[in-house]
């Protein structure tokens, strides 16, 4: 199977939605009440994708909402240093804030996130922001679910795709659930089978996809069986420890394995995943090594502080993935 | 072209959205100001089309959130009594009251209407309340566009469209659009054409097609050939005067004439229009008849004094058919 | 004892607070689902009151704001045509409706209201709209209790209180106890009790003044204990067929009686009790008789159908005290 | 003039109002966009008084809302360890936050804040919370001014200012004044004059009580004159450089010096005043000695990172007045 992009486009990939502000325990190991600094980097879904695919070499743009104060200049200057084109980035005049994410690490397994979600300037994003002239200008438009909780910025996103669409920009859907500013599980499932219906390329966890049918322990069989009856050609579901399947319209299976890593936190590595995944697949490298590079680069990033600045290069995944893949292969093609 | 519906199936319309209470200023052709007793009506777009398609002997079904008051009781007694079925029409726990609509007629050409629509039950019906059991027993689902106006009403009716569409129940969507309760334009425009493009037949007004598409001044020629790139089959356009247009994806178009009637107000035509219309669908009369009907319901309901109460039977609109169609038949079938 | 009034002023009475929609339902003696007309009035405590001090003669102005609608304007023409002066009748300018009241009269024991008061204009006056040249101009400022309700009229009432203290007019507080708007019991006795210490007169039921100090079955020796503690001088707590009490700080207490009558609905006692009451106090009739003319009026509304409309002329009210007077006098001054 | 404090009671000072997060700049000298971590204090004024006068040895208690929580655990724990008593300290079960508040330093002259207030905690303290029988052990009750910017903290705030003076419990108003969260000058106005006319003693500068008067460039002579009608016997007016004024109802005025210091930072500066003038007020060192104590606790602290940490000892502040009062006495006795 081939996932055919709009060729010659000014960016490889446009992503939209939140860019925020994470304040990660400087301390480890420890419960946050103990914790007496934080280090400040930027973060959210699709900013750490749109920073980690320019980090890789693609031409990135970013659409979003940031707060007009320091956090908000915090999160620009970072990004136009990073290389992502901030063109598009809308400065909030209503006085909403950056959104901000404390992180606290117990230890590897015991990670957790204290969230100030409250009105934040990205949920304000309003569909008469979002340029088609913008738009056009990409391949792909990569889309994360949580910009679909609240209006207006559920709108600008709808909105957004529908432009896409309307103009061969290839729409790739980031499941990134997180429960919060969801008001239920039915609305979530509404807006999250909405959209999937009408992308191109979803990625997502088992569990996200059983939030996008409202059903709990969901089989890939059935969630194939139902998205395939629309847009969607390709569809990644990432099972943890288990790997990864990527499930092509045409019937192919593709199995990814997750590389065993020293791990420092869990924070990161679904965008680390996306960005390599996204890179493999436009550069033409295939389904099979884009599972190889997605799953080495979400394990470069769990073992680093952050998720932004720790985002790798190609020459960083390409030596893990050596480092890792020999003498034995582990991504396996199933099924033809 | 034929409409196909399931067949065999207990309801012939289940409609969803607001029922609310029009309170019709009992002296007319003044100010409102200057009136002072008002008389009591149900109202609500889908609410008339139940309780005309009931009264044209359709198997007619209503879903909905009625306040736990006088008024909402009201509501149901009237839809019972009218034959409506009422077993899906929930009551709201939360305090919301219905919605009112007094009305002001102070001739037929300036007639307007003074809303409450602030926090009103029917906005408030959620996803979660929509049952599939229910929506399978009928052919039709009828969707009013004002119910896409806020959540969690908004996320009920997407819920339903896509239970309806698994279970092979037409969609109709009633464009019904009116500005209150709605943020923007854009907002408008990306639901309405998020559910035109899922349905199967669509009624509106060709200002309503312009929200639609959000542009000015659009071309029935240009509504279609977006629309037909979708679900629909059947596209209705009225344009006042001029007579209704339908269209079939198959490319046929059928012109009906607008019955010229003695005014009283404006209010309830669309709803009866589209009661008549979609009564003479069901039973097989073709699109040119099914105009006819449409055109002759609503003239019979502007010229008297309510909207729900004033739903014809099939006696008066083939009657009024009869009288107004001699010796000339007015529905020209322009194009095959 | 002597209320002192600020004399020679241009108003009388200045009322603040809600003016709204009273829709009666013309049919009696039924539930409310199956009346069929309403009869408009305009109705909301201190707008009664205003409009009933001036059909007695009085000089009367009223503080308010009103919806930009037919409604609105109806008040303002209805208290224009009943003397009450408007010039500080606020029109408001951001789409807020005014309140509505559907009364319902099952039978004289059983009425029964349906409210609108979901976001109404007269609870967005605000502090910055309360004018200090026009307070100055009267003798008194009749302070509502359900204007405390919300902010941001609580704050402009707070506001009033502030500016009339400074220019010498007398405060008098209708407690006007309205459950709905209120988010709780403690929320409604913090600003109970503060606008009650600092007024000068209060006039309430008994249950109104358990409310204002929030516990249960309150005496009212412990009640006038408390509050001439602080401003108040004269304290009316109403009981109701047990008759009404007068209390002043020096000690005076005197006791009105109710006067049988054929009660229609209990709607508008109080506020044609405050109208009639303040009138004989203003006029230097003295407590005892302004305990009669208070429960005279009463007597008379609660005859009738409307509140507003109904208030009656000073001939009405003495011609009702001579008759149900003699040959005994009710009203007994208890202790000197 | 002498403070009534009531005696032998088992807190010298309870303290009510917002505790938040200060997330100091770790780099100062530099915007905050190039601020790369940060270090966590507890702050808030009426915490960090409670926290301060615990320091000088005071028994101090705290009433308000914290998240339930990280950061709202951090609050109690070290609230704890500094030795205030947070029996009263309620944990908020609704999902707020904590407020946050991020400074930057850019020179002494130049700190600005960047606040995280939207729906925090502490504005949910409700009047139901408030518990007289933890009031009634306190000799001081110290009310912030924020606490009155919205509901329901705002009617907490009344409700315990209601029971502090019905036991005779000092009420001390610290102006406190921060522009977010209110909703206008006027609104502002209304709650800090009803509840300056109520309190025993008002701390604040002389912007803060041009905020309560509303109206710019007050004079010192009306403030007092207003507010000595009222209930305040003490107020204290600081003024900068010029350094602080304190006035008495009998008549006399004390002049402080503000200390020359090295200043780092401008945070602080009026919580640590309040705990050491008050600390010296309890002890009877008089109002002369008060002046200097907040003055060289104010001095102290502008020189150093946080507000809390920083608060000094009884210790710290004698030798510093000490050292700055040798060989002149600043303060200055002006007119008995």
């Amino acid at each position: 199977m081939k996932v055919e992009f709009s060729k010659n486009r000014e960016f490889d990939i446009i992503a939209i939605g939140r860019a925020c502000i994470d304040l990660n325990a400087t301390e480890y190991n420890r419960p946050m009440e103990e914790t007496m600094t934080f280090t400040k980097y930027v973060g959210g879904s699709p900013a750490n994708i749109a920073i980690g695919s320019s980090k890789l070499g693609l031409n990135a743009g970013f659409i979003g909402k940031i707060s007009d104060d320091q956090h908000g200049r915090f999160i620009q200057q970072y990004m136009n240093r990073m290389g992502v084109d901030t063109s598009n980035l809308i400065i909030d005049k209503e006085g909403h804030k950056t959104g901000l994410a404390f992180t606290e690490i117990k230890s590897p397994e015991e990670c957790s996130i204290l969230m100030y979600r409250e009105d934040v300037a990205d949920l304000y994003l309003a569909p008469s922001e979002i340029r088609e002239s913008y738009l056009k200008r990409s391949s792909i438009l990569l889309v994360s679910g949580t910009a679909l909780s609240k209006s207006p910025s559920r709108e600008a996103v709808l909105n957004a795709i529908q432009l896409a669409k309307r103009n061969h920009v290839l729409v790739i859907f980031e499941l990134d659930y997180r429960p919060y500013t969801w008001k239920s599980r039915e609305e979530t499932s509404v807006y999250y089978s909405l959209v999937a219906e009408q992308s191109d390329v979803i990625l997502g966890t088992r569990d996200e996809y059983d939030i996008l049918e409202n059903k709990p322990n969901g089989k890939n069989k059935d969630t194939i069986q139902y998205l395939f009856q629309h847009s969607p050609g390709l569809i990644v579901i990432k099972q943890g420890v288990e790997g990864s399947f990527a499930y092509t319209r045409e019937g192919e299976t593709y199995k990814g394995k997750a590389y065993p890593t020293e791990v420092l936190k869990t924070f990161g590595a679904g965008d680390s995943y996306a960005s390599a995944f996204l890179y493999a697949l436009i550069k033409g490298k295939g389904i099979e090594s884009a599972l190889k590079y997605g799953s080495a680069s979400a394990s470069i990033v769990v073992s680093k502080h952050s998720s932004s600045d720790a985002m790798p290069t190609v020459q960083e995944i390409e030596q893990f993935i050596r480092e890792k893949e020999s003498p034995l292969n582990e991504s396996i093609h199933v099924k033809g």
